[in-house]
């Protein structure tokens, strides 16, 4: 097959993961007969410094035209004090919401030579296999008003968490479809108890579950969950939430696996290409030095083989890959206490590459 | 010291927590010679099953008359189909509203006996000591528009995070007066890359550390903060943010502890009585079964002693008679594996008593 893949390497880290990610996609193309091209372009804030926008309108045309997109990180320091619509995660809140990629994906797994990783106790991480989807395109990212104001004379700043039934109807279906391939159970996760938008959530949630029968439909308070995901992970199977509520709780839940630079995830749309992307952050402290884990992107690698391409024995190999090469003993240094003994971020890919 | 105290028990397990603490709060009077004296009111579901409200009139006056409040805990499955106004929880958010109670303390330690409970590794949990201050009257929990509304012609929901200047100032001044006491740092948590209303928040708490020069102030984003509580719950000293932040991070944290059962809380206004409640909620699933675990409604009268009554050597008894009660190996239901060799919540508070 031919594929057509928009490069969005971004800011701090993200080149460095990107770059190493692209060689495993070429691996792949080899050995089963795939050809992948690539086509690069700017986001974030590498996009404010050459065209003082962090989504340029060539960037949205490039991702248009293709069959996936692959992200590396958006934002650093450099850019923390520019206004709003300058900011790095503009462009990255911008292009969710552009192509409608509301649906997130966020599997927490934990790989097994990895378990000792975890600050959480082994028998409680050991084994977990746990899908975050998270809404992507709507609540407190995008609601309107989101501004500074003036209250009887006093500065004042609002922003708006809003929902309609529609969006939170795909979302929750979708997490339904993926439950009945998955555990068939989906944990509803809300604040039902204070927001008027969880009350219309849980109520939609309950009406969707109507139509599949053989999932089983739990809610859950959003502080609970937070606890939960701690105190015992292993009773969710897919969580479905709204999007900051998702943004926090998939952060926390990456803790489940030892390391941020570990996770990766799918935003997808109803149709059209989705972006793949590691779930951690641009790190502009070790960017440049061949410190970066590439294998969060890697994996993000094997959402795309998987969901965008429908390969799913590629998507394995990339999976039992990176499982061999850890099991090898190689890692980088986030998961070696003191970076002794650790490689560098392309020595990590090498790795991979020789279990493909 | 005369004393008079409001105890609002509430729903499910919090009559009997409140009992017990009651027994502690008596036994402090008598050692200590203070007179402490007291008033039961109603809150909660058991208010709207009384009253049809949440929060009676009479129940506010009580609180508004007395020194310190102690509470139970609201809410159960019973009223969770009520309309918003006639839910339990509102009965808690209207009291902390019309007493101003903008500041809400969550202590986060673990009891040295109690290490091992955590499901996260004792390396990293092992002597922990972080105060969590939530902003308690502000945000999502109370800003309006809160309600369904028709956007084009279909159904939608929406909730108002906002915060005026007055409000933030107010709330990260305490936590620097808090830190100043205490480890000399405070980390504000925001999401200030996409929320206006966080980056006043990050603005005023960037003003305000002026004032505090021994103090050091970082700010760090939410989702990443979610992460860092588990990953290195040690860097933490004072962590400050907004309501529902709080909400999600403080139930997090208890994790930290072992049990949600332990960890106690005071809500605080600027002058007038504050309210001293556990964290957990009411457990109907327990209530009546002698199960609860009431040490953090005791640690809860430990911090009334200190916070609103400044005896300060009272509340340290109540402290090292927990600690010494837990070192003697007795244990509510929740701190023991499959229950054998547990005791009852009144068990637990004569363990307690006999160490004071
Ligand atoms: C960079 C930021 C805007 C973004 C978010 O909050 O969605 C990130 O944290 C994420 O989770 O992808
Ligand atoms: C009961 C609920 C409204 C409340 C809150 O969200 O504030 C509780 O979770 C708490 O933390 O005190």
């Amino acid at each position: 097959m031919k594929k057509q893949i928009t490069l969005l390497p971004g800011d701090g880290i993200g080149p460095e993961v990107v770059t190493e990610a692209v060689r495993v996609l070429d691996k792949v193309g080899d050995i089963f007969g795939h050809e992948f091209s690539y086509q690069t372009a700017a986001i974030g804030g590498t996009a404010v410094d050459q065209f003082e926008d962090p989504l340029p309108q060539q960037t949205l045309k490039s991702c248009r035209e293709s069959d996936a997109i692959l992200l590396g990180a958006v934002g650093g320091p450099k850019w923390d004090s520019y206004p709003a619509h300058l900011r790095p995660e503009k462009g990255l809140l911008r292009i969710r919401k552009e192509l409608e990629l509301f649906s997130n994906l966020r599997p927490v797994s934990i790989y097994n030579s990895l378990v000792s990783e975890s600050t959480i106790k082994e028998e409680v991480v050991k084994g977990i296999d746990l899908l975050i989807v998270r809404e992507l395109t709507g609540g407190l990212y995008f609601g309107e008003p989101s501004e500074r104001l003036d209250v009887d004379g006093e500065e004042a700043a609002v922003d708006t968490l809003s929902y309609k039934r529609s969006e939170i109807e795909r979302i929750i279906r979708m997490a339904f479809e993926l439950a009945e391939l998955r555990g068939k159970k989906v944990m509803s996760v809300d604040k039902a108890n204070v927001l008027e938008s969880s009350r219309l959530w849980r109520q939609i949630a309950n009406e969707i579950a109507e139509d599949f029968p053989d999932v089983t439909l739990e809610h859950m308070l959003v502080d609970n969950a937070a606890m939960q995901l701690i105190r015992n992970p292993r009773q969710f199977d897919v969580l479905v939430t709204e999007n900051l509520f998702g943004d926090i709780l998939s952060d926390e839940a990456s803790m489940i696996s030892g390391s941020l630079g570990l996770l990766p995830s799918a935003s997808l749309s109803a149709e059209g290409p989705g972006i793949y992307e590691p779930i951690h952050g641009s790190a502009p402290d070790i960017a440049g030095k061949g410190l970066a884990n590439p294998l969060a992107t890697i994996a993000s690698v094997a959402m795309m083989l998987k969901y965008a391409f429908k390969m799913e024995k590629e998507a394995e190999a990339v999976m039992s890959a990176i499982n061999a090469a850890l099991d090898s003993g190689v890692r980088t240094a986030d998961l070696v206490y003191g970076n002794q003994g650790s490689v560098t971020t392309s020595e990590m890919t090498d790795a991979v590459l020789a279990y493909i």
